[in-house]
């Protein structure tokens, strides 16, 4: 008889399996935050398994914030939290250097891409803290082309015109990224913004006063181009 | 004698703080993915704590997929995937309103953003694969203006296009979001979309091939158009 070959699919385990199976039962049933799952004992029931590993696959969930057990209940399903789960991970700071760089990029595509945003759903008091932030920083930004204190505060105000609570989350989880390629990349930012017209923060704020959503994009573009710069010199394909 | 009254400041549990020692530990001594943590019994004297709770840590941190167990080494860390864990949260399709459209808006804020990332690294093999698609998909797109898998062919080309890895794996987790968002809004967009001008696959195209960062940009934004608006007069600061 001839030996049959084979590589395992996937590298499941029986709690993953199980996992899976909850997993199901909740889109299956539309379960929403607040529903309880069955209980433990139910669940080893029907899946056949020992309640032992049933904890487990419940115990994940509860790791991944999807479900909280409250007494006399049982577990009960959370609206799950996306960001929390990616901080820890960038907390290890083990992160390698090409997934730094793709969150790196996040950064810019976000500042472009949320221009719409910006527009749409400022108010007049962030336009006045963004001023009055942009005209504070103005003589420390001549000596110091990055003072990374005013340039937080001046974007992290953008993000918040924008107006998405994700996003604002996670810019505020991927500060530490910032800091990161901020720190390796001074020098040589240095050196790449030679000749570039520099648009200020001073100059974003006029676009954002008295420009269009475009006219305000591309001085942002011109704003960050020393990064889109040092990105495009880094991975070529 | 006055009675104090205090609030906790965080509801942080003895798993909690292990977890935080530990993801410390790593940080301090600049563990690398390979490296192996301490032993559970070693963490548990450290600490003061038992081995129950230590291993209870160790299992979330093998959650979060930061740590796998290794025969004979014990604890190994891993290099983190950020992406996986979100996937999870988003499959029980228990996310609110608010988060399915901040999400969206990621996406509407990817496309206009990464358009820089899409010029500098495209290849000739992606662009001829880009027209092939839009030409392919040009009739049917008269009659029908939203055909989710041409739509979604085409975009995911130009994701390709960033080269952005964890972008594209991003984008493939948040396809289930853009469908949902796609069946609620389809009526709406097309209503929305009457007297505007149609930026189509092929003018896109057309753009990549002979126009630059910012008309390729512009063009994107106005084909995104009838989503932009339909994300405007939804939320009103």
């Amino acid at each position: 008889m001839e030996k049959i070959k084979f590589q395992p699919l996937e590298n499941i385990t029986l709690v993953d399996r199980i996992e899976k199976h909850i997993i199901e039962h909740i889109k299956e049933h539309k379960l929403k935050p607040g529903d309880a799952l069955p209980k433990e004992m139910e669940l080893a029931e029907w899946l056949g398994v020992s309640r032992t590993a049933v904890r487990e696959a419940m115990s994940r969930l509860r790791t991944l914030g999807l479900v909280e057990s409250k007494k006399h209940r049982g577990m009960i399903l959370k609206e799950p939290d996306l960001i929390n789960n990616i901080q820890k991970a960038i907390d290890t700071k083990m992160l390698d250097e090409n997934t730094l760089q793709d969150l790196f990029e996040f950064r810019l595509m976000f500042e472009i891409g949320m221009v719409d945003f910006v527009f749409a759903r400022k108010t007049p008091e962030q336009v006045a803290e963004l001023e009055r932030l942009a005209r504070e920083a103005n003589y420390e930004y001549v000596d110091n082309y990055f003072s990374l204190k005013d340039e937080f505060m001046f974007h992290s105000t953008l993000y918040k015109m924008a107006n998405n609570q994700t996003l604002l989350r996670f810019q505020e989880m991927l500060l530490p990224v910032f800091q990161y390629v901020h720190d390796f990349q001074e020098k040589e930012i240095t050196n790449l913004n030679e000749g570039n017209t520099l648009v200020t923060h001073l100059d974003l704020v006029e676009e954002l006063k008295n420009g269009t959503p475009q006219s305000f994009r591309e001085a942002m573009r011109m704003h960050l181009s020393p990064h889109f710069q040092r990105m495009r010199t880094r991975r070529v394909i």
